[in-house]
Parts: structure tokens; C-alpha cells; sequence
């Protein structure tokens, strides 16, 4: 929106018309005729840009934050966002999205705080912190899904002698753009210092298909905590065993896919955040298509690549990519390629922006 | 609604009023003033009565269906059915629902067809029978509780050299009454004889909060054949586990249920049924309710009792009561008391006629 | 169901057969196979059939028992109710639905009451009758549709020297059947006994896409008293004229029609019953369709027919005629056809048992 | 988020945090722990600040732009947009919505074109407009709320010799920060140049209660084109006349409220504003709250005021306001004081942001 470039219809210049710009200005107005072209283009055109981040840059810078910056009340979290190179530099990994690489050194603690903004990790690797939301500690391993809904209280405690990293998702974006954030700090210490297997949440809620009696009111956000790592695996691989064996399943050939749900309604997990599991068989691409929204995905396994506006990116483990609204893209997978996927997607749904454009396959 | 007594605002006996009465039952009519308090009771009035079926009487009886009675096109099912005493003889176990002993012989199969009446089964003991459900075949064992929704095709294969029986709940008699019931046969032979240890449905859906991308349209009943045994207990288990660990989770002091659900919406199974499952620790006795519709229960393991309308009945193993409409009830627990429950409460809630009474305790 | 004739897969005859039915029925049990044709028809065969009644009948017969027959506490309404020849001369319409016609003579009082089960008014002819519906009073005038949700307290009365019908649609025999009816009496003397034009319902909701911000919650049914024949009559009207200016508007051609829905939700007015008005444009019929569920119209103006399972019948304004479920039925129009009209389909819908077959047109 | 204020728990400044605060920035990523205060505050601190734009000074700058500039392709839209004051320049009235003073001179015509954007128009003077809103030209008279829900073609003619402003409020600053807008141009003349009295939406769904069978299906915006001042007028008069009488019906003692709907759900007319319209009788003041998002008010008639964050602001007829997320305010009427609304209370409350605090009055 930055210089808006006169076009059609516009007024000739004269001292008249000058004036009156420099009287909008002075009131506090600014005419559509002047701008109309940058803020309704014909289609989005996002000021983010598609951008891959290297794990093996992201690793070793959030090791050294282990040794030079402290965790604790203040800063409350280690955690590094993902600054889209078109957003200014802020940590904005599009319009909507925050993500980040978290990183607690062996037996640190993160204190205890809550905010309207949803918040979900995802580990890549590692094993050995606790997350507590609400009081119940959360194992956090190789795989997991863990959510953090909005105003849920939360800290994290790392128990083994190794330092552990994990990315974090939130809608930090949004929620400072849209001022809809509210922050509160919880106690110093963790309210549960303990480190069961499973959460009390898993164990209410983690029986497939079945609801507790005790829980019959639908939730905005989902009552599980973690979606572990054994079931995203195996929902995966028998939905390419069912394809092997003829049946419907996968969601394009040599494509299966899950997505993370609040069992109380079959929808998205939390309001803003839509979070799914994508695993493609060597050789494999996917559709080139747009999506109105922002797209993030994590490598979790294996090696292939994307391509995002024409332009191909080789991906590895842990690497992780932004794709903007309505920019194209494909992935191809070289091994079998496992992706975690997050986006806003739930934002645009319920707004009715959403709209999605698929390429024909030749 | 036999004899209506007349009551108060009763207009005098005439031979101009016999004359009206008659000329009303000549052209079709019937006043509201002789029979307004039979049909509009107080509360709910239910001609079904409580009543207790045992396995004991159950089973045997099946058994010799069984050598009597071939299983086959035109039958269809060897399946008896629950006649509530209140309903005329009528195999109603309540107005709206039905609940069946079914009994396949070994190496028997009951032909396919389908039907609008939504339908389950429940599997007190046995093992050895797969039901087909749309070409999907799903096994049967102990404790397992599986659907087959309406207009599904469906038909039953015992591979086994032993019988097996089960109990079959439907909603035929509120599908007879209000007229809305198709039927269609399907392919003689079974359309598919394989005896998978897990349905396709349940290696699609049965990951706890995952759903597969390729399962996105929310449907009108379950998308899962199957909810299994293992699965039940577990869930049972962990909620007593967690109150003695002194955390929420059973629905009451030693009271651990579960409801079955559609994954794809957090509701219940299909439109017109719920099933739940219930768990009582011994010497647990739940508080006195009434509800509107039909309650029916069977004993899975355990032993203990069933007050209903001020009448204890003792329960055992494969036993099967029913609640009608309003009675008071509550259960007695002698020994842990596992026990399957099924109702018309989604009839009840979506017309919002449900009204629950719960007595206080003193 | 009586007679269930024997059909394939039967057993044969013998001594031992007849004891194991002896069995069956002294331990409340009942076969399916026996009358699985029956219970479980190819497609819906109710016992309901189709009928009409006569206005020229009807009102005769009401005005008889307006001199002979009390309006009071304890027969609490004078209504007639409509016996369907097929349900064995219980006031049923249908197996779901009652509708009778109601008279009030001169200066008489109705007493206040409640019921769980929802009621409508519709009225063919005549002024002068209020009906109190939680203490709000409600004028009752040709053309105008009245609505007294379930658990609402009403009366009526009758302010001037002539008497007035109309026509009352409930949910009777669904709540009977299934057990669901609650029932309490009201004040004896009428709640409010002034005759405004319009009530505070209306005067608050019939502003059009208009909501009072004292009324954000949405309620199970209409909060709207009265919908009034000007507006009805508007709609229709207009629906025609966008027909002949060439735009859409009708629902076919010649034929306009409007629902009467609760503004909370913009569906059904009440979780039962639907309702809706329909206007035939001269010589104008309609498609041969079939419905799952009962369907009931009055005649409110103009002279055509309805095409019942084959059969035609005359229509003149006031008849009443009802179309039992899966009966194939068409109207036609001889002058200008308006018709007042009823359904179940709330009830179908909600437990997805609606079914429709519309018969192509040559 | 500029110059985000170092607070406790940072790191000690060295070489080596220099070092990696400078690889963060090449690596295109950005620290949590030195700007959390200000990207996650404790409550909403919003850029955008209450601000009051006059109708005598917006008025005559719109006079002289339809002296000085054309209006038709390219510019599309002779409107001035309200720039709020802390948002740069911008012609954002907050981060989530925009609104503009339109101004089409005698016999001019604004071009069709469409857009993802949600537009609705309000009228606060002056008549001769008709807007076609995909072809059915709608009036445009004093009092009017109007809606051109997202992907409508639109375009506007003036047919008088006088000119006419009126406002517009759109979506445009949420769809320019989210990439979600589409946008197209449609024919150069208008579609249709009729001046009906009302639209064919109207004529089709403006009857209360009553929706046209040819509509069944629900739309994601209102199908209404106008909502009326007459209706409106009428509505707040009643809610007021109910308060005289006794009855419940104003939204708090003094104060009638109304909410533009979308008759096919009874929610907001668009996915992303809510239009109300509020009447304030003399003397009155609203308690003092604070809502999550922005709310804008045009004064339609009458004198008063708005205390936003502590200051009091003297409004008359045409003066716009804006109350960013979290300010406190409430209006004071020294006249009877009427007010058109409208908010992004529809994008909070879809995203569960949304949050309210009401000041308890001594």
C-alpha cells in the first residue's frame, strides 16, 4: 500500500486538488479512488513470502540462546520466531501466524502464564519436558501433537540432563493486529511437578470414539492435551495399507493424511489454528493448488521438496516452510516424506474467505 | 386411552348429546373433552411397564430357535424379541425402541439387506460372527459394541464350529408407528466372507482425535463399525483410576461411563439411539432419576440390582431390563457392576422433550 | 401387524415349534420372523388413510356442541378432533399429529393451561377470540396463524356476541405414543383480559430481519405470537408478481408458497410442527410427490382438488384433508387455490427420516 | 511493537548476544524474550485510538470531491475512508474495519464490480440513489441499512438533480492484513436501471416470520437488500411503548435496541460486521463497558455524547466515532438520541475472542 500507483480514473492534478488531499490529511481521511488497486487487489497478494527455515540454522542458534539467555518471569519463554523476510522483520511467520523454535536447557523450568492466544508445540525431536496446562503435566516426545488453548494456564519443566527444542504455534499475528490479547502471569513454580506417562486429559479423552460421561459439554477448544506420536503414525500408515489394498482411504493416491481434532465436535482443535499430518510414499507430488491463508509445514522424516510460486526448495528433517495466501504450491517426496502441517485455515472457514484453487493434473 | 373416565366440565347426558357423540363417530371426529386426561396426563403415564428379561431364560430359548428355526431369506434374522408386557404383545420393549436376543448358528449366515431403522449390537459373550456392514466386514467378540445405521447394508457369517448370540437394538417400533421404515434386499452371499481382526471403518477412524483428510463431510451416524471392548474398559478404568487419585472424571462417586459417539460430530452414534456404558463400584448405589423415554439396560459382568418404580429387581450376568418413561430408577451395586445402556434420548433432546427429575439424596 | 402372514424362511410346523412360541409369548418375547414383513415393509404402508373432511360438516357439528357440551376446567377446551378412519377411531390425524377444530361461543372463557406438547392455531373465518399464551394476548382473526409452544400457560377468550372456530394442530398423539406429555393447570380466571390489536410478541419480533437486542438467545420455538394474514397474503401476492415480471421467486410455476419460521434460528417454528401457507395460481396443479410423514391442509379460500393415492377429491374452503406418509398427492386448482398447511416434517427431519420422491412430469 | 522495551528476565548484553541477536536477524528470525511485553500485553493496548470524525466537516470535503474528482473505472468509488488517527495514515478506522463517506453527484454512476469484501451502506440524509446489488436495484432513502455481502456484484446511480452522500463500512483493512480479497470488475453499465420502490429481496423476504419456499437453503449473508428506516423506527418506538406499559422489551431502562439479521439464521447480516441500531431517550446514559474489537457509531438524529477512554466527545446529527478494542465508553443523550452501530463483534465472537466488561453502577 506503500506508494499506490495513480491508475484509471483518477483526477488531474491541480492546486485544488492538492488541497483537498492536504485537508483529508488533515482530517484524518484518506480516499479509496488513490488506493484502491493495492488494498482490493484482483487476487491476494501477500506482502509475506514464501521461506524456508533450515533446521541445521534454526538448532544451533537456538543451542547458543541456551547459553546466553536465561529463562524465566520476564522474558518467559526461549523461544525464537520465524520472521517472514517480508514482514518487516517482525516475528511474523505470515499475517495470522507465529511460529517458533523453543529451546529449554536440561532441568530448566519455563514459568507459568496464560493469554488469549492458542498456542500448540510440535517435537521434532527429543524427549524429557512436561508441559502443565491447567495443572496437568503433559509428556512431551518425538511426534506429539500438544495443544495449549487460549486463557489455559502453562509452563514448561525440562527433567532429563539433556537440553531439548520443539517448535511453538500460536496467533500471536492476529491476536496483536486484531487486539484481542489478554495476559496473565500464573505461579513461580510449576503447579505439577510430576511426570506421569499421560496426561489426565489422554486418559479421559484419548478411547477412540468414546466421551465421558463427565464431559458432555462441547468445548470451544479440544480437552486433549497430546495426540501422541504411536497413533498419528498408525492412523497414517493403515490408511496406505487400505490403499494397498484397494480401498478408499488416502486422500490422493500415495497421500494419507490426518488431521487433529476436539473430540466434542469432530472440528479443528482450537478456534484459529487448524493442525494435520501429512505422509506421501516415495516418489509421490501433490496437486499444485492455492489456498486463501497461510500454510506452515515441518519436515518430520525424510527428504523431498516444495514448490512455492515456480520456485523449488529442498527440504530436510526439521526444516520448516511458509507458504502465503494464494501462492502456489506442491510437495514432492523423494523418501516417504512425513510433514506436520499447521494453518489459520479455521480463521478463513468460519469467516467464509476461505477459497482454494486446484490445478489440473496433465 | 381405553375408557376414558370422564371428568370434571363433562357436559349432561341427552339423547341430543348421544345423538352428537354418534354423528361425531359417523363422520370421522372425537371430541378432546371425554379423554383429555388420559391423553394429556400430568407427567407421562406409560402403558410399557418395568420389567426384567433373564439371560438365563434368554439364552436357552435362543438355543432352540436355533434348531427349530432356519436362518435365511424371507426371516431374514433369528432374532427374538423383547415384548414389553405393557405393549400387548407387541415385540416393543418400549413405544419407540426394539431389543432382540439374535442367535447364529454354527457356520450360519443371515442374508444381506437394508433398512431406515437404525440398528446396533451388543455382544454379552461369544466370539466367532462377522457382520458385514456396506462390504465391510466387522468382527464380533465379547464387550463390543457395533452399528449398522440406517439404510447400510448388512448381513452376519458365523465361521466358527460353535453358535453365537448377541443382543440387537432398533428403533422399529418408532419406525412402525410413525411410518417411515424402507426395506431392501441385498446380494444373497455375503459380499465379502474375509474375517479381518478390525473393520476398514475402524483402521480409518479409530485413532483418538485424528481424522483421516479423506473423511472431512460430517455424517448422520457414525462412521465406525465397531467400538471395542478394550478400548470401554479402558476408559472405565482410567476414570476410577483418576478419582481415587483424587481428580474429576467419574460422573458420580464410584460411577464411571462413557458415552459411544460419532467422531465426526462429538454426538451420539445415530439419530435416534444412544449407548453408553456404565461402571459401578461395588457397594455403589446411583441417586433415584426419572427421564423422559425409554431406559434399557443389560448386565454385562457383575452382580447387583435395578430399583425401578419402587421395585428392586436383582441382576446378573446377561440380563436385560427396561425403563420406560418417567419410572424412577436407580442402580445397586453388589460386586464392580459393568452394565451396556441404550436409549431414545437423541429422539427426546432434538424434539426437546427430554426432562430429567433427579432425587436428592438425603 | 395383526395376522402377520407367514412368508419365506419360515419353520415348519410341530409340536415342538408351537411350544417354543408358547415360550416366547408366556416369557414376553416375540419372534421377528414371523412378522418381519410387517414390522419392517418394503416402504412405508400406514395405517393412516388419506381423508377429507368437510368444512360443511365440521362447523354444523361444532356449533351443536357449542349449545349442548360445556367449555370449562376439566374438559378444558371444546375441540373435535379429527379420527383418521384408519387409526381406529382415536383422535388421531395421524400417528404423529392431532388437529381439531375448536369453538368458543359467545363471551366464553377457555381456562388457562400447559402441556408439553406444542400447539398451533389457524383460523378460516371469524373475529373475536384472544388467546392468552403466557399472559400475553394475542388477537385471533380470519387468515391469521397463532402459535403456543410447549410448557406455555394459555387460555381463550371470546369478547363479542357471536361465536368463532378455528382450526387447532398439536402434537398429541406423538407425545401419547412416546410417553413425553407433561400437563399442569393454570389460573382459573384468564392471565390478561385486554383485546389489543397486537400482542407484545409482535409488537417486539415482526419488524422484518429486525431482532430486539433483549432477545439474543435463541429460543427451541417462535417467540412470535401471531403471523398475520397481511403479511402472508403480501408474500404470496408478491411472489406472483415477481413470477410475471419474469424473476424467481415462486417455488413452481404458479405457485407460491412461505413457511411460517421461529426469527431466532429462521426455522421451524416449533420443534415438531411445521407450517406453511400455499397459493395455486388458476389451473395450476402440482407435481404427483410422495413425503415420508403426515401432511395436512386447509382449504382457506378457492375451489380446486388433491389427487390422494390415485383418488380425487373436491375441495372447498375449510376442508380439511390429510396425506399419510409415502400416500402420493397432487393439488389443482380451479380458481385461485389458498391453502393453510401442516406436517411433521420438523419430527422427520431432525431424525433423518425425511424421504421424498417427486414423479417426473411428462 | 516499535522500540519493544528491554524488562526483566533478559539476557546481559555481550559480544556474543550481540552476535546472535545479529544472526537471528540474517536468518530471518526474531526473539520472543525482548518484545513479549509488547506483542502479549495484559489487556488490548490498541494503536487505533477513540477518534470522532464531524459530519460538518466530512460533508463539505466530499462536496468539493465531487467537484473536483470523477467518479467511474478505475477509481470505482467517489469515497473518502475514515483514516483513524494511531494507524498511520492509513484509511483504517480500526485494524479490522473501514468506513468512508460516498459521495455520487446529480445523474452519476458508480461502475458494477465485485469484491470478497463485506460492504454494507447507512443513510444518514438525502435520497435518489439505487444500488444493484447483483441486479436488483435497491432504493437508498434516509434511514436505510443496505448490504452488499462479500462476491455480490454492485453498482451504484444517482437519478436525481441533487447529489447524495452517504456512508459505507467494509471489511477492507481485515481482508488487506489476511490476504483474503478477490476482487472483479463487472459490466460498465449498470445491470439494471429501473428505480423500483423496493428491491425484489425485499419484496421476496421483507414479510416477518415468513420465508419464501423457493429459499429454503441458508445463505452465508442475509438475502436482504434494505432494511428499511420505517421498520426500524417502528421497532425501537414499540420497545420503548412496552418499557411505558411495563413490559420487557428495551435492552436497559431507556434504551431500545435493534440488531439487523440475516432471516435465514436469525445471526448477523455478514460474516464479519454486526449492524445495530440503538435510540437513547433523553437524559439517559449506557453503563460504561469495555468490548474485545472495534465499535463505530453514526449519530442518525438528536444530540448527546460518547465518554471513550475518560473523554467526553459532543456528537450531533452525522458524526461518526470509533471505540477501539478495550476503550471504555458509554453515550449520553441529551435529546432523544439515535444512533446506527455497527462492529467486527462477528469476526471476535466466531474466533472466541471475543470478551466484554460492564462497570457496575453505584
Amino acid at each position: 500500500m506503500n506508494n499506490p500507483v495513480p491508475h484509471g480514473g483518477q483526477p488531474e492534478d491541480s492546486p485544488a486538488l492538492r488541497q483537498l488531499y492536504a485537508d483529508f490529511e488533515s482530517n484524518h481521511l484518506n480516499p479509496l479512488w488513490t488506493q484502491i488497486s493495492g488494498l482490493m487487489p484482483r487476487h491476494p497478494k501477500p506482502h509475506a513470502v514464501p521461506h524456508v527455515w533450515k533446521w541445521a540454522t534454526l538448532y544451533p542458534l537456538a543451542q547458543q540462546s541456551g547459553e546466553l539467555v536465561p529463562v524465566g518471569r520476564g522474558g518467559e519463554r526461549r523461544a525464537i520466531g520465524l520472521a517472514n523476510p517480508g514482514l518487516g522483520g517482525e516475528a511474523y511467520v505470515s499475517p495470522t501466524l507465529w511460529c517458533a523454535i523453543q529451546y529449554l536447557g536440561a532441568h530448566e523450568t519455563a514459568p507459568e502464564h496464560r493469554h488469549s492466544q492458542n498456542a500448540f508445540r510440535f517435537v521434532v525431536e527429543g524427549e524429557g519436558v512436561w508441559t502443565v496446562v491447567n495443572g496437568d503435566p503433559v509428556r512431551m516426545s518425538r511426534g506429539d501433537f500438544l495443544i495449549t488453548p487460549g486463557w489455559c494456564f502453562h509452563g514448561h519443566q525440562n527433567v532429563r540432563d539433556a537440553p531439548m527444542a520443539w517448535i511453538d504455534g500460536l496467533d500471536i499475528p492476529f491476536s496483536y493486529t486484531n487486539d484481542v490479547g489478554f495476559f496473565e502471569l500464573g505461579p513461580d513454580e510449576l503447579s505439577d511437578k510430576t511426570t506421569p506417562d499421560f496426561s489426565r486429559s489422554e486418559r479421559l479423552w484419548c478411547h477412540p470414539g468414546l466421551r465421558p460421561l463427565s464431559g458432555l459439554q462441547n468445548t470451544i477448544a479440544s480437552p486433549v492435551g497430546a495426540y501422541r506420536w504411536e497413533h498419528t503414525d498408525r492412523a497414517l500408515s493403515e490408511q496406505l495399507h487400505l490403499e494397498d489394498e484397494g480401498y478408499p482411504g488416502t486422500v490422493a493416491p500415495g497421500h494419507a493424511a490426518v488431521r487433529y481434532t476436539n473430540p466434542t465436535t469432530g472440528g479443528d482443535v482450537m478456534p484459529t489454528i487448524r493442525a494435520e499430518f501429512h505422509r506421501l510414499r516415495p516418489g509421490v507430488s501433490t496437486a499444485t493448488r492455492r489456498d486463501v491463508g497461510t500454510r506452515v509445514f515441518q519436515v518430520f522424516e525424510g527428504r523431498g521438496g516444495v514448490v512455492m510460486g515456480g520456485t523449488t526448495h529442498a527440504l530436510e528433517k526439521g526444516d520448516i516452510f511458509v507458504v502465503p495466501s494464494w501462492v502456489p504450491w506442491s510437495l514432492q517426496a523423494e523418501s516417504q516424506f512425513d510433514l506436520f502441517h499447521f494453518s489459520d485455515a479455521p480463521i478463513m472457514e468460519r469467516l467464509h474467505f476461505d477459497r482454494t484453487s486446484i490445478e489440473d493434473r496433465k
